[in-house]
């Protein structure tokens, strides 16, 4: 049935860090940034299981059943109903649990991979399969990161069932700054912080911002889109882990940023700017100046939305 | 200081149904319609106060205190510090306790009317002395209505304090029918009847379709805006008051509208369509049938996104 040795054996795939909730999009928003990157190297092998050869970069799990791209792959391996194994290497360049998308761009880098061998899954299998990946490090197969890393460009998860993503073209005048922190707040521990319900007021807060983030997005109107990276429920919900965090913003904003959010469930922030305002590394600067004076490290990314996971050039990443 | 016989001293003003929260947007969007509208005639007098001296059309207090208009106008006279009275004409074409933005029409009317006679308020000042006449029939000064009876098109009130209301244009495809049924159900009930909080997976979803409903607005995708039409929290906790919601929407749907939602806080419906498929007459034929067989009359309008509130040729109305 598959010949193991075609050149359709091995294939390498590269997935970016992604920035979910963006403010009022909680669980909803997703952006593709185009400054770090996942890799994943697979090859088809006549084995029965799904070994990990290598990881090179940041330290995750090796062990295929709590390796969010093993996982991922397996599902696709499940829904192809193939019945042979596969060797992997991967290359982590996105820090685990930093709020930039780690485990989704694992997730998709397996899913995509095993997909590119099988052949013929639609993005809707390939987002579900990655969503399996997700769950190993999260608890939950939320797809906020899951869309954009595969997709690329900004999207909207309206609906999970069925399930139904839209997806919007990046303009060219909007600049991100991305600054991680050398903090470490775990996605559950954040989750665990939320509460069960929000009141009326917040939820129609909420609602204008999230609308209006998406019509400054499409008209290109970074301002607007700043001033709707609010969260009254959500990101509110998280400060006590983040105190520093409207320290932050006040900084970001200051140096010329139009706006500043968690990225994901943190700790990264993630701020806009107006890229012909050249306001980029000064917006960067501010920011991880402002963590040195919390006592945090951090590292800032001056970048742009990116394009989603692509197939590179074969070879073995190590 | 003004002088009420020179040319500005009387206006008429001609300001549209609208329909607001369209599913998931409550509290934050709102339409114009151009089927629709309220007429306000406004004279400035050398009296002290505001005299109503007819409302035509459909019954509302004409004692000043009590009416949307005059206090409307009221607003805008105690802003520019003005001494003198003035007198009013109404006619009332939307019904009120419609779901159409019948209060809201009648007091942008007041306030623009009051505004082009005594000069230089701005958009924003129009707003909120509209939405204190607002508060005469709902008890509060929501600008939902408000904001697309004076501004037309599509309006996503994104925050109040400080306000900040975002406007998009209409595009020619998109075609609305809204049927306007016999029965009564007052927003205060409407308004009582809904929960303080909401669990937050319907948060989640509510944001999801609001952005959806935005994304779909600007795409002119009304098959996408259709789908986002869905309010997990609101639009749920009133089905009570109006237990035909979910029969009339099928029935709509199944006629070929994209979507259906409570127009406001009901009992109106407003559905969506595509203007190039001609089914608007279909539709709006096949929701007053259905409403006929819950056993209530209804009248059905075929109408497109409006322009907003406008001065017209002056002369009295009645």
């Amino acid at each position: 049935m598959m010949n193991t040795t075609d050149t359709n054996s091995k294939v390498k795939v590269r997935v970016p860090a992604t920035s979910a909730n963006l403010g009022a999009g909680f669980d909803v928003f997703g952006l593709a940034l185009d400054c770090l990157y996942d890799e994943v190297y697979m090859e088809l092998t006549t084995g029965k299981s799904i070994e990990i050869l290598g990881v090179e970069g940041y330290d995750v799990p090796e062990e295929p059943s709590e390796n969010c791209a093993a996982v991922a792959a397996s599902k696709v391996f499940e829904m192809k109903g193939y019945a042979h194994g596969a060797k992997m290497w991967m290359r982590k360049c996105i820090r685990p649990k930093s709020g930039l998308g780690s485990s989704a761009a694992s997730s998709v880098g397996g899913a995509l991979a095993a997909s590119k061998l099988l052949g013929g899954l639609s993005y809707e299998d390939i987002l579900l399969c990655a969503g399996e990946g997700e769950r190993v490090s999260s608890m939950s197969a939320h797809l906020d990161n899951v869309a954009p890393a595969l997709l690329g460009g900004f999207t909207i998860i309206r609906s999970y069932s069925p399930l139904d993503i839209v997806r919007l073209e990046a303009f060219s005048s909007m600049g991100i700054v991305v600054v991680l922190p050398e903090v470490e707040v775990s996605t559950k521990e954040a989750r665990a912080i939320l509460p069960e319900s929000a009141p009326v007021k917040d939820v129609v807060r909420n609602a204008g911002n999230a609308s209006a983030f998406v019509a400054g997005f499409i008209r290109e109107d970074i301002a607007l889109m700043g001033r709707a990276m609010v969260d009254a429920i959500f990101e509110k919900a998280r400060e006590p882990l983040m105190p520093w965090l409207s320290d932050i913003r006040k900084v970001a904003i200051g140096a010329g940023a139009s706006g500043l959010s968690l990225s994901g469930s943190g700790p990264s922030v993630i701020a806009l700017f107006d890229k012909r305002e050249h306001r980029g590394k000064e917006i960067s600067k501010a920011i991880t100046e402002a963590f040195l004076e919390n006592g945090i490290d951090s590292e800032g990314f001056i970048c742009s939305v990116g394009r989603g996971a692509m197939e590179i050039s074969e070879g073995a990443v190590i």
